[in-house]
């Protein structure tokens, strides 16, 4: 095999190949890209068995061909190669010759007959949507799927199509994390549910910009998201989602409403006298069109108060700052509303259209840490 | 104690004072930062018994007195305030509240009676440079300090005043880097040891500008450094430092000009065929007018040449890549010249007027593995 391809568009292809090439495995061959110049396009491909990456790559294919070469290494000296036209050439045992200006690399490749091939994915309907969408939604609810692996589906994130309406939905057990996108045309109902991992990877690969599209297609046991010269497979996490339909309420006995950088730098202010592990809950007190925040710990204490504007009840009510933390982080809006119960029912952020709901439960206070 | 504060000179004091905080102590004392307003001037003091910082910091005193505050709580805390005016408060049981527009802390405090005050340093001569000088000088000599303290004086730089030149240099066995430059005025022979953690720690609140000055004075026992509103005292390394005269030759066999960038490239090309805690030498081929770079690794191999200009003798020599990476980091000339006397012997790179010299011990290379 001999291609010859920018160091540039090299560089941008084995980046995102990277993203499918896991860290630990037992199969050495998946620590690869397999490159593949045997047809008429040079094709980067990368697989974990969970996720897998296929790529074409601009460049001119000398001898066709094709090599399995240690995604690291390879991307190590592709990085520091110099701006120029780089020449890949294989011999008859693998042996890649990595050429570059006056700069040669020699490294032991491997027949790509080993490589596990990507599942092929039948296409029929598909969603499609623009990359910066897709990489919003994914950011704005990715934060609260759960870490560990107690629960499968709670490491996943619920991708719904009802209604004619995208609806992106994780949760850890204290909280849920909620977007919801209208589409422009009929698609009919989906329920599945993708890896945590993938979207995570996927939203680094996305470009972002408001242009460029993105194609979404479903199988039983996969999802498949097209884009630019890209192809990202991955599997789906068997099982039935959460219902989470019982749990949203939209009844409240106070709103408020505040400004949401306020607010955020106020309780990142409090949680410095939080120590890591140590599980000290901020107090809110809503009075009239205030609302204090408190925080007590054997490192000191803290308060401090916001202008709010409020409707209903005042509440006395706390929370892990963390969650509050996490949510305001992602939210674009200026100014943002709360919906609250009482000090025991969940908290709603939400706005009007609900294209967002944060759904926080609240810690338990006792009333000397209150008052 | 009552003082106030902008909220940015007020963090730049801390940042500053912050250099001296050791981060493991058996004197719980010495995590703090001393704020002392008994006079009429506020100053903060941090201690780490080998290094001490005195700063004067900008503000108005309200209530004289003085506190001692965690100081790593205490730079959380400022870091987080809004911006503008900062009230310290402190009560008869050195309990200090901090406000800044509606937050206010509580912390609680030390009477600074325990504090360990800084060394009074007898003012006599004292040697002014800019603080873009003593910076760079410091930069470009401090890598090669040896990292364990198996031999103290190794851990620190000389700073040798002769002849009305300052003289840093600094060595671990392996290397040695030498910088020199010439005094405007006439200065008494000094020379002392001080230790690496304290230059590295100026160097990070120097402000590296040309038109700042720094005066530095040297006692038996302690080197003091002043500039700006701050005073850094630290102690010395005892002991007679190396005699580095002999090992310093002018004489050599082969001297050549090479482009630093392109030599620096190539060498970090080479080294990603290395594997950590490998040691395997770059290989360089000294022939004509051309310099051919070579590694064989278990990962791979890799060659390059680069254009130079050279005069004497040809020659094969091996090196630590990560010394001469070191040394080409910090030169700022566009061109360096390497002066070369056989393959057992050390390498010198040095400009004409000998302002930076860095000596590079070669690495034994089997005739099997040059060529």
């Amino acid at each position: 095999m001999k291609i010859i391809c920018s160091k540039t568009i090299l560089l941008k292809s084995v980046n995102i190949s990277l993203k499918a090439v896991p860290s630990k495995t037992t199969m050495p061959i998946l620590e690869c890209i397999l490159i593949n110049a045997s047809t008429n396009q040079i094709k980067f491909t990368t697989n974990d068995m969970e996720l897998g990456i296929e790529t074409i790559v601009d460049g001119t294919i000398a001898e066709k061909g094709m090599v399995a070469l240690d995604a690291k290494i390879f991307y190590e000296i592709i990085r520091r190669l110099p701006d120029n036209d780089v020449t890949i050439h294989t011999d008859e045992n693998y042996v890649a010759t990595i050429t570059c200006e006056k700069a040669k690399f020699t490294i032991p490749g491997k027949t790509g007959e080993d490589f596990a091939y990507l599942p092929v994915i039948e296409r029929d309907e598909s969603l499609t949507l623009s990359q910066f969408t897709l990489k919003e939604m994914i950011r704005q609810t990715l934060f609260s799927i759960a870490v560990n692996e107690n629960n499968r589906l709670m490491t996943g994130e619920l991708f719904e199509i009802k209604n004619n309406c995208l609806k992106i939905v994780s949760l850890d057990g204290h909280r849920i994390s909620i977007r919801r996108m209208p589409l422009k045309r009929e698609y009919s109902d989906k329920k599945i549910v993708v890896p945590g991992k993938t979207l995570s990877e996927i939203s680094k690969i996305l470009s972002g910009e408001v242009d460029d599209q993105v194609s979404i297609y479903f199988t039983k046991n996969h999802i498949l998201f097209e884009f630019d010269q890209t192809m990202v497979v991955s599997r789906l996490i068997e099982g039935e989602y959460f219902r989470i339909d019982q749990m949203l309420s939209s009844d409240y006995d106070t709103k408020l409403s505040v400004n949401k950088k306020e607010f955020l730098n106020c309780i990142d202010r409090a949680t410095l006298l939080v120590r890591e592990g140590d599980k000290k809950p901020i107090v809110i007190d809503i009075r009239d069109n205030k609302m204090e925040l408190k925080i007590d710990s054997s490192m000191g204490s803290m308060n401090e108060e916001i202008d709010i504007e409020k409707e209903g009840k005042d509440i006395l009510i706390g929370f892990n700052p963390k969650f509050l933390i996490d949510a305001l982080k992602v939210i674009d809006d200026e100014n943002i509303h709360m919906y609250l119960m009482n000090p025991k029912a969940p908290c709603f952020i939400r706005d009007d259209e609900e294209t967002y709901t944060y759904l926080i439960l609240p810690v338990n206070i006792s009333q000397n840490q209150a008052r």
